[in-house]
């Protein structure tokens, strides 16, 4: 089973469509139905169907052809696969607006991690609240970092400072890291980054709206 | 050269390092560097050489073997290949933290991209200005999408109303969205999406921090 399972834990993308999968089928529970179809689930997700039966598939999920798939049996796999229950430390670095956008989207609200710190250089917000997480002096990261055993790091720092930045939360133990910069940060191999920069991603979005607008060629 | 461009425009991660090497070749501008080496420019980008020096020939970009590759030429090339210089208009729909975080950003600052438009059901928006963008009742999107001539949605809100949002703007004559929920909204052919969920990938970032923790088994 761990080979099965190692199949989907080797690709990100893999991960985000289980997330999905549990997303949908939490909302499934809610609407009291007990089993869905891997079409149905397709079809909610907007995947291929061949994609979802696949992966359902590498979850040794059991399907009856008369009723398909127990939903509960499904989140009970992938709750497994993705470690849930283990509750992750994470800090936000950069108390801007997105930051506190973050932090007000994720502080206390999500069962598996929990955003304890944040860190900035401006001194005004140092030992303040918000969102309920403790501002700190980027000075102190690397110590905060390993005293409250921050794994996953949440950076929307200038792209000047995040090489540094990444180096000192890699320092002090972080495992992961989301990274809202266009800089991208070396790390060594048992480090996990995913860049996800608004800038570019709107840039390539505007870039489609021209073309399709006809306001450029292809 | 229109074919060759097009092996760049039909992906869009090619238009995302199009927009990288742009970016980093603004600040070489600001550095008075003249000439880059693809080398220089693959590490800056911390991409491989061979995929740079790919995607330049595909610019067309010239290459002396003394002095590298010309910066402004690039900067001009990948300009023109972007539509540069046409500003398209754009509407973020969901005045929530997100919302206003993206507004923030972008209000004013883009040249290529101008948030015109924002839209919330909440009654105590209408009319109001957030940095600098009107906020418009929802159901008044189709006509501002039609009279402000938008051609960008981007999305936060919620997830049970995103289709929804979508099918309006299409109508609209919107050509790109940018969509921060985890639904992924059916769209015409010829309207591209970027989904850009948060939640899903903080979740994967998280996975990948508790295997690398060794918190939970790959």
């Amino acid at each position: 089973m761990a080979l099965m399972i190692k199949g989907l834990s080797d690709s990100p993308q893999a991960i985000e469509r289980v997330w999905l999968y549990r997303h949908i089928l939490q909302q499934m529970n809610q609407e009291e139905k007990t089993h869905v179809s891997s079409e149905e689930l397709a079809e909610r997700a907007n995947l291929d169907v061949a994609l979802v039966r696949r992966d359902l598939m590498m979850l040794k999920s059991v399907s009856s052809l008369a009723r398909g798939y127990e939903v509960s049996a499904v989140l009970e796999t992938t709750a497994q696969l993705l470690g849930l229950g283990i509750k992750v430390h994470a800090a936000v670095i950069g108390v801007g607006n997105l930051g506190r956008a973050i932090m007000s989207f994720f502080c206390g609200t999500d069962p598996n991690l929990k955003i304890v710190a944040a860190f900035d250089t401006q001194a005004y917000l140092e030992g303040k609240h918000i969102h309920g997480c403790v501002c700190h002096h980027s000075r102190d990261m690397l110590k905060v970092v390993k005293t409250e055993n921050i794994k996953v790091g949440i950076i929307t720092a200038p792209d000047n400072v995040v090489q540094q930045i990444v180096d000192t939360l890699v320092q002090g133990g972080v495992k992961g890291i989301l990274n809202f910069s266009h800089v991208k940060p070396v790390v060594p191999k048992d480090v996990f980054v995913e860049d996800l920069s608004f800038g570019a991603k709107l840039e390539v979005v505007t870039y489609y709206a021209r073309v399709n607008s006809g306001l450029v060629d292809a």
